[in-house]
């Protein structure tokens, strides 16, 4: 298969485990970013969002042989643990015995796949390289260098630049290329729980904390240094919002009320607060994802999602794999190739931003009624006498790589037969009985 | 009220009567536009794009003062007529005696408001300015003009720069603005009636003229001249389709089989099938329109539709007039204004795509079913029975100002009345009996 000089625009996560992919195949490839090598950038301090790598993530970074370099950094979480308004605690987890998401920093993973590409010979960087324009038609891509234009040519030319991509706004131009970008109601804001002074946890670092309550939510992952990572998710606007929340006062109001046991926790909570921004969740389709042979795009750039699923990495990873393959099923036929990744993809991207829209009605609403805890135990148990028949939507969406729109789909049906489980008189005392398996054995 | 110095982008169709309303108020108005003057350029042979002006069209020409110049240039349609694939012809009055839709060329109708702007002291005209950029915090607007940059300040700055608006373009870049643009599966193509030797009509000229195809359409509007403007509505691929007219063979076939009785009337046939291009049809939405009281949107800018209902223009016209109410009702509080603006009209430019989306489904369909005929037929019937009760959407769209998102509801009520009435027995026989007249008024 002929060489290719491959331009990748964007060296975030998904750009720079692609760049991996692609050079492993054999080609050129150059890597481009608007920003600074964030290797020799200074940690901007506690401000590592942390990610949930699951099983679909793991399978990308295999692919490219550097799951390995990965597992080091990562901290396995069980499950979810809610923290009631009377900081009561219920636990419950993702899956079987031993199965984990793991929280990984952002910067530090990036910074380690930016390590592994760069020891290939056939990868460059380059770095504070801007992306004004793509040349289509003459396939240049043309970048801005200290205000100075510069142009490459490639053979091949991949986005990864994210959601607000540089890349994909030039095919905005192209005929009968459709697009949306839509934004929540709600937005976020990081805060932090810090480390016991001997470096310790606060709180069990392995599980997902949730502080569920009903229109918002705050959520902490573990961070290695004993630190946690916390989420405040709430309407911009509204009765309970982050327009209503003006000065201290009102801080120690709200979370007195709503989160008394993490704020016990958090001794710069006015400082983070009114520091750290109130930043907005963008949600992205477009198609095609292509442009021929010539053009394609990847991760947020082709399907920014939400983060509630956790799966916005995972869907990139899956998506470097997935191409990775079709280039060896098409043997290198590139527009085939291209063509057949939007095709494929598209209804995936499209429904694990579904999912991740409905996963974030579960975690702020549905984690804190015991009719759906009760539903995910029976689910569970079910699972466990019939691991061939059902398979918890969650875990298809985490623990496998069944594509994403099959298995939403799966769990609407799955939503469907429990609801009838979940009307069986005497449901609660039930739960466990040859009646309700036989029950779920005749709806599927 | 203090005098505004405003920008408006864009000098179509919106842009030159927004521009009257606003040099009418006393604001110092400057209109800039990527392209040359139209009114010094060539025409293009015979392709003038036919509008349907209506009734929201003339409300915004007359509260700008200038509907008696428009008048002089509008051909009345009083109705559809379909023609059968046998070259049978069925009438639908569009509206009660007298009322018509005006069929106009958009560029004689664009010339004629830039002529009228134009006699205005407070507006000026900058054509090949292509917008660069919008400095929003600076409030300046940046232009190219023959490779150099220019840059104007504004008080206030109107984006009428249609579906593929820079105005907008720059807004898509601010933090929390929804926004999509999605193509129709089917594009449309040009074609022409020529007049007779003597400068007269081949075919009735005070209607629109309809072969309805099913998944398909060809429609005919009259020009002054005695030719009518066709356009070919079609899906861009499947079954029936054009990429499946590929030669001259093809295009005989193909008219030979669906539309014979045009086909005779247009000796150009295969050359203009093969000479004008196969255009796409874009639908645009976005949220809000406007940036606090700096910038705001109007026109096909702010709400991009399909062509279907002819309400695209008449929408447009209407923007305006809504506009200048609204700085009268606000005494010019431009902030107020534009939020206003926004959250009031936005729900209409949606309900008018739903409209002109559904309108395609009638035209190219519904106009060959018996049972729709009949149902129209019933619907003014008991129109003129009882005006103050039943209004046909059609009418409501296009006789009426009532907002079009109540229009649309409206409609939706309608149609499920009729569904009861189209089901009783022998209503072929009994329609325009007091059976008919009481069910309907027991429905009401």
């Amino acid at each position: 298969m002929k060489e290719q000089n491959i331009s990748i625009v964007g060296s975030g996560l998904v750009g720079s485990l692609l760049a991996i992919y692609m050079a492993k195949r054999g080609h050129n490839v150059h890597v481009f970013d608007r920003r600074p090598d964030i290797r020799k950038m200074k940690v901007v301090q506690g401000k590592s969002i942390n990610l949930a790598m699951s099983d679909r993530g793991w399978k990308g970074l295999e692919g490219a042989g550097i799951r390995k370099e990965i597992e080091k950094v990562a901290l396995p979480m069980y499950g979810r643990l809610m923290h009631g308004m009377d900081s009561s605690l219920t636990y419950q987890p993702y899956g079987k015995e031993g199965q984990a998401i793991y929280s990984v920093s952002r910067g530090l993973l990036n910074q380690t796949l930016l390590n592994c590409a760069s020891e290939l010979p056939n990868v460059s960087f380059h770095f504070n390289h801007k992306c004004a324009d793509v040349q289509l038609e003459h396939k240049k891509v043309v970048f801005e260098d200290n205000g100075e234009e510069k142009e490459y040519a490639y053979d091949r030319l991949l986005g990864t630049d994210g959601a607000f991509s540089a890349v994909r706004n030039r095919m905005m131009r192209l005929d009968r290329f459709n697009y949306s970008q839509s934004y929540l109601s709600h937005g976020y804001k990081e805060l932090e729980i810090p480390a016991n002074a001997d470096g310790s946890h606060q709180m069990r670092k392995d599980c997902l904390h949730i502080w569920p309550r009903g229109e918002f939510m705050m959520i902490a992952l573990p961070n290695p240094d004993g630190s946690f990572t916390c989420t405040l998710f709430m309407a911009f606007e509204g009765a309970v919002s982050f327009e209503k929340i003006k000065n201290p006062d009102d801080v120690h109001a709200f979370f007195n009320q709503y989160f008394p046991d993490a704020k016990a926790l958090m001794p710069e909570l006015i400082d983070d607060y009114f520091n750290h921004p109130t930043s907005s969740l963008v949600m992205v389709k477009c198609l095609p994802w292509n442009v021929g042979g010539d053009v394609c795009l990847l991760g947020d750039a082709a399907h920014a999602i939400v983060p509630f699923y956790g799966q916005g990495m995972n869907c990139g990873f899956e998506d470097c794999w997935e191409m990775n393959k079709i280039l060896d099923e098409t043997h290198e036929d590139w527009d085939m190739a291209f063509d057949q990744f939007s095709r494929e993809r598209k209804p995936n991207g499209d429904a694990v931003l579904e999912l991740a829209l409905r996963n974030y009605i579960e975690m702020r609403d549905k984690t804190a009624d015991p009719q759906f805890l009760l539903q995910k135990k029976i689910e569970n148990w079910f699972s466990t006498q019939h691991p061939d028949k059902w398979l918890p939507l969650y875990s298809q969406v985490t623990f496998s790589d069944i594509p994403y729109h099959q298995a939403l789909q799966n769990g609407l049906r799955q939503d469907e037969i429990m609801k009838e489980v979940l009307a069986i008189p005497d449901i609660e005392e039930v739960w466990n009985t040859p009646l309700v398996e036989n029950k779920i054995l005749s709806l599927l």
